[in-house]
């Protein structure tokens, strides 16, 4: 590449001391909050407003409304938007070298159902905000910018999270006859303008680009409580999901003295403060959560005699993930032993970490840094679209705070300087990329 | 009472001295077990024996077959069954005096979907059995004898609860027009031979019996666990219950450190286990059941917004119950302030004990000695018809073990010499409590 940096030394930015001299180029930030406004009408509930969240469920109308909106702004902006063949849509902006891979950016626009306006869209927008920003100051990039907003992010249709960018990463198993909703997956498709029978086009190899990058609201409080602007992700965890039986005998809660009893909710109760107790007794930042719990029979005087529930545990490391689920196992032993039930796991899903590139974790620092901007360095446990791209090249994220850590929820809160900031660090960070 | 019993002198049985020293009249425990046998049929799985259990829900055709079967038996020992206006079957001895109210004994013969063939039909068989014995011995007593089989005593239908023996005790509240299972209440009855529109002459005043006397099986394992064959029944307990919430905030499981969580389920958890602790800590026979548990939005990936639960107490004394209920209630204010939770309770259903008759126990107590039963004094932790009828006049309940304590359910069992023992129990009350 050395000799490709030199080709590029007459246009206007090049390498870490040039880029530090450079007059600040900023996305626009009333155009980004502008452009975050006029989105949420699409799958606004009836009659409210932005603060009353949106749903815009990934090949709804609403999604293609909201969809046109983008890739018009995006033509505006002549990037000459175009749809992969499973939805994901592209837009690019030359580099100076050809022969160096793209610096790929962005994020999702779908949404939960009653989500919020921030999640995806502002990874979204603000990278269009980027590329508009580059052109306005005239910048040129050694490499190819290449901004994407993936089809399907949240997996609420037809189940499959990170539906676009799982493509891109070459995992095309996804059965095309799959109905959700009353439609299959490949009319979903073609109704967001891919094309189901040239799924495989939309694959990409290895290496493919460059780098990486996306900008999300954290979706946590850890930055909200700290008071810091800037999250460095140094990865997206690995999660660890079990579903568990707890077997007891169902019984009359009246006639059944204390002693005689082999209650199976007085079990799963005993294992749901484990988990919690083992994860805290724990240094570090992983997770561990009972979400889901039904009782069996589940009526006010039966003793309950069966309960299944999920424990779904996550941290950056494997090894920590694996290590709190043996010892969860091993007091589940104790807890079916003094309870008189059995307690029964099965290992539902378990996916590997993604880890951010350390050279993009810096140069996010680097960024934040120049701006005057703290920030900390913490890890992801949402799922994102940048763990399929990690497979492919170094991947970095940025997160921003999200007030009281609220998400999937109208409730959905950042606040417009954290924005503006957070697509300011995105905007440096794919200089700073594109120098390394 | 005493120039009645100097009147009936004559007769053939007459004071404790003398019953001493009658030879045995005993039911006979081969028909007991032929009829328990034979009643099994009417509601039986397709295919099915006698150990797959009996679905007899009142008012439905199999309820209607097995009541006709009971009648029928009845009838043949001479007793011109009579069906009063709520449903329930009625059968009447005639006593030496005229002028001495009647002693009622029976139980009820629907059961719950799924149930066992002893839970109401072996006590509704002794009262055949108890008379049958007595006109074979020729035995007269002073009071009139009347057995009863009481309508809808599970209360599946209609949600009702002991729903014959309710409007004996003088409660017509029920609304005729409600519907289960596309029936109104009123055609329910009229299908087992009552009449809604006389309702209110079901109805018997305080005082209408000497005694109210009930053979049921334990469906507990306290006798069982001792190996006693009878059980002598202080009284049916007190029964008070709560519908809980528990409010937390449902946020990403992910995305969410575990500072950061107020999570319902881990309250919800806490809670269970608290009840559990609080009544086991108590001495005495109180019990304590979260029964009921459901979880918002109940999803893996989402810590739990919202939990409702109810918790059950049951004990012979209401003011231990209130006291077991104020200790949970402290309790939970503090596990709301450490999960950072509300809690809130809604009381939602509070029954007064009903106690047994002392001499009824002590009949009980005798007549087991005598015929070299072990017994000991237990609660019912059930409600029973007994409850309705203690409102009336003097109650007494003899309990017989239930194998492992297992009730409602197929698996409910008796042993045979077991049942013949109650009902001999029973026959030896009933006369103890005629020469009381």
């Amino acid at each position: 590449m050395k000799s490709i940096g030199g080709a590029a030394i007459g246009t206007v930015i090049l390498g870490r001391r040039a880029l530090a001299q450079l007059p600040p180029v900023r996305v626009d930030a009333a155009a980004l909050r502008q452009r975050l406004e006029a989105l949420s009408a699409f799958g606004r509930p009836a009659s409210g407003t932005f603060a009353d969240g949106v749903s815009r469920v990934a090949y709804s109308d609403a999604d293609v409304a909201g969809r046109r909106y983008v890739i018009d702004l995006m033509r505006a902006a002549g990037l000459a938007p175009r749809v992969d063949a499973a939805g994901n849509i592209f837009g690019r902006r030359a580099g100076t070298d050809s022969t160096l891979p793209p610096i790929l950016f962005g994020s999702h626009i779908d949404s939960v159902p009653n989500g919020g306006n921030f999640d995806g869209d502002l990874g979204s927008l603000s990278a269009l905000g980027v590329l508009e920003a580059l052109a306005t100051a005239a910048v040129r990039t050694r490499h190819l910018l290449e901004m994407v907003v993936w089809a399907n992010e949240e997996g609420v249709a037809f189940g499959n999270v990170l539906a676009g960018s799982r493509v891109v990463a070459g995992d095309v198993k996804a059965d095309m006859n799959d109905i959700w909703n009353g439609v299959t997956r490949a009319d979903a498709i073609r109704k967001i303008g891919g094309d189901p029978s040239r799924i495989v086009e939309a694959m990409r190899p290895k290496g493919a680009h460059h780098c990486y990058l996306e900008l999300h609201i954290e979706q946590g409080a850890t930055l909200d409580r700290e008071n810091t602007p800037v999250g460095v992700v140094e990865g997206i965890v690995a999660i660890r999901r079990y579903e568990v039986v707890v077997s007891g005998v169902a019984n009359h809660a009246g006639s059944t003295a204390m002693a005689d009893r082999h209650d199976a909710l007085l079990a799963a109760s005993h294992l749901t403060i484990t988990v919690n107790d083992v994860v805290n007794a724990q240094p570090g930042q992983q997770v561990g959560t009972v979400g889901k719990m039904d009782v069996a029979p589940n009526v006010p005087n039966v003793i309950p005699g069966a309960v299944k529930l999920t424990i779904e545990l996550r941290d950056l490391s494997s090894e920590k993930v694996e290590r709190l689920a043996a010892m969860i196992q091993e007091r589940a032993a104790e807890i079916a032993k003094q309870t008189r039930t059995a307690i029964e796991f099965t290992l539902a899903n378990s996916t590997a970490p993604a880890n951010a590139a350390v050279e993009a974790q810096r140069a996010i620092e680097r960024v934040a840094g120049r701006l005057g901007l703290a920030s900390r360095r913490l890890p992801s446990g949402a799922v994102h679209d940048a763990q399929m791209m990690a497979q492919l090249s170094p991947m970095g994220m940025i997160f921003v705070p999200s007030i009281g850590g609220v998400s999937h929820s109208p409730r959905e809160l950042t606040n417009w300087d954290h924005c503006a900031q957070g697509a300011d660090v995105l905007l440096g960070t794919v200089l700073e990329m594109d120098s390394a």
